[in-house]
């Protein structure tokens, strides 16, 4: 009885962090599919990033979770220099909003399909950017902080997107 | 054995997303208590909610937060019309930022008193919001669930609050 209370609290716990990443993927999959090219070239706030520049980096971001996460090589590795080491207007030329929305629901597509056969446990693995050794003092160096800090980073750009589109609608 | 690896493993879950949560709030109490009063009156972009609104916004969120996980009665439930049921600007006039800094605090400082003496099992059981009878079929409905949404929600609004610091800083 003990282990069976333990696996369905720790399935409900999986389900609901699962349901936390889905639901802001799903945010911001709305977002930048209801804002044109056009629209996305525009800033957030006077002076501030772009919203296709937010978008490639939110791309950037969860390609590198391949990695780190175990499941494989990134898929688009050139995007870090542009999205992650370079901020908005660094001089790169962006890849055009279309390929960057198609790379951004391939990425989550595969992301999910490894995600739904990890357990609690499989969760509470390391992750690649923690060496065994330092896993061992460390054990909150695991996936699930990555899935939980992902989380958080979407919703974080989330609130600036929505920026993007309320002043488009108005 | 069995069991001892699933408490440590739940406890290690517990401690990372009790990590994310204060570490939002963290981030939230930096930028409201290095911005004045006055730049708290100014707009995060034009014509959108002001950085006052936002603070009192998540003041009511958080205070709610209370009731619903069974620790108590809202501090400051006047807050609710002016923050959540009202949007900005709809004629309210708002509390002092020095108060509703304060607020902030000692309604954080509580849920985390309260959130410390939680272990996984007890963030497993139902929110206020639900009745038994539904919790039976929607065990999700915990209030590790209300944990989650929130530290979001922070997020999302940190994405927001980090625009209006930057622009009193250029």
């Amino acid at each position: 009885m003990e282990t069976v209370n333990h696996s369905t609290a720790e399935d409900i716990a999986v389900k609901i962090l699962l349901k936390s990443w889905t639901t802001q993927v799903a945010r911001i999959t709305d977002i930048v599919t209801s804002l044109s090219d056009n629209d996305l070239q525009k800033e957030i706030a006077p002076g501030k990033n772009t919203g296709i520049y937010i978008l490639g980096h939110m791309v950037a971001v969860h390609d590198a979770m391949l990695p780190l996460l175990g499941f494989g090589s990134k898929l688009y590795p050139q995007l870090e220099q542009i999205f992650i080491t370079s901020p908005d207007k660094a001089g790169h030329s962006f890849p055009p909003a279309s390929d960057l929305r198609k790379y951004w629901s391939e990425i989550n597509d595969l992301l999910l399909q490894h995600y739904t056969k990890f357990d609690f446990e499989a969760w509470l693995t390391r992750h690649e950017a923690v060496s065994p050794e330092d896993f061992v003092k460390e054990p909150h160096r695991n996936k699930l902080n990555v899935l939980i800090s992902r989380t958080t980073h979407m919703s974080y750009h989330h609130g600036q997107l929505v920026l993007l589109k309320s002043k488009i609608q108005d």
